[in-house]
């Protein structure tokens, strides 16, 4: 026995986003059918208009609308134009804005280095960067910002390799204990790598 | 700073899904944006069709397109006529028609009998489910197959009391050592009803 169709696909549309099986799909399409008409209006409204609406901003990458392409950031005249945030995705551009303590500009790779999944240097937002450095000697410093994983690692360096001739100053984000760890839970290359890079107090 | 539009709007949307929080919704609704125009085509129009093609079937309640309505089931004369299971959701009742095993009619209560959530006998279906066996003779007997749950227990002690009167024989699913437990890792009280059911060899 199937399900009828209508329900049948929807389960098949919710098992087709990350993370979710067959069973959170079925439990998804029916929460789906006890939501008010306005809330599921809304939501094939907002999925739409996500395809519709939406771009990534032609200098630095990151997700805007396409009534706002060069991006809020880019086109901010108050913003440090010295320096240059660069990340994997817009998600990580959303949580240093959202410490409130740095306001140079930013660069959003749109993915990193890995060869596992096949994405080369062409396949992420490499070329640009490299062609707005070369365009923007006011820039002076790239902060390189991708996650503490292989794959970031990789893409630090290679990206390291790749703008230090040019004379600008690069740097990366620190690496030592999380605030709340105990010293004594610490896995030992973050120990490692704290010791390495202790601070004078 | 706030993300554009299109996409705050996407991440409210999903994180009003059960079980999906402000992260996992942003997640979604990033990987929605890279998802192929098709695919987020499908998922809006299966997300419409759902509340628009989709009913309850008007004698069991089992989730069925509007064109089929009452149900495949409901409508098949090669079903046991005599035999009713009663379930909590639609969900259940696939669950028993993927065993191959059983082959009556079903009563989808949409819902078990719950104090708490403020869930009483006449927000769930039991009152067609009386009407039903009342209307119909040839019922001999009624399955009740709730989830071993304390609500789940409490709507079938509900039921039994108000359909034995009637003569109907009423029977539950029975309680024991799933498949694949050790004796030794069993609950107490599984263990217990285990004993209690015993059968003969």
């Amino acid at each position: 026995m199937q399900y009828p169709e209508a329900i049948a696909k929807l389960i098949e549309s919710y098992s087709k986003l990350p993370g979710i099986g067959r069973k959170s799909a079925t439990r998804l399409a029916f929460y789906t059918l006890g939501m008010s008409d306005d809330d599921v209006e809304n939501f094939t409204k907002n999925l739409a208009a996500s395809k519709s609406d939406l771009t990534f901003c032609r200098i630095c990458g990151f997700i805007t609308s396409k009534t706002d392409d060069p991006c809020v950031i880019c086109t901010d005249p108050s913003r440090d134009q010295s320096k240059i945030f660069v990340i994997e995705n817009s998600q990580d551009e959303m949580a240093i804005e959202n410490t409130h303590d740095y306001h140079g500009l930013y660069h959003v790779l749109n993915g990193v280095l890995s060869p596992m999944e096949g994405r080369g240097p062409e396949d992420i937002n490499i070329t640009s960067l490299i062609t707005r450095l070369a365009d923007h000697p006011e820039i002076k410093e790239v902060i390189i910002g991708l996650d503490a994983s292989t794959e970031g690692e990789a893409t630090t360096l290679y990206l390291g390799r790749l703008i230090r001739p040019s004379g600008i100053k690069v740097t990366r984000l620190a690496r030592g204990l999380s605030m709340g760890t105990n010293v004594d839970y610490a896995d030992q290359l973050t120990l490692t790598q704290a010791v390495n890079g202790r601070t004078e107090l």
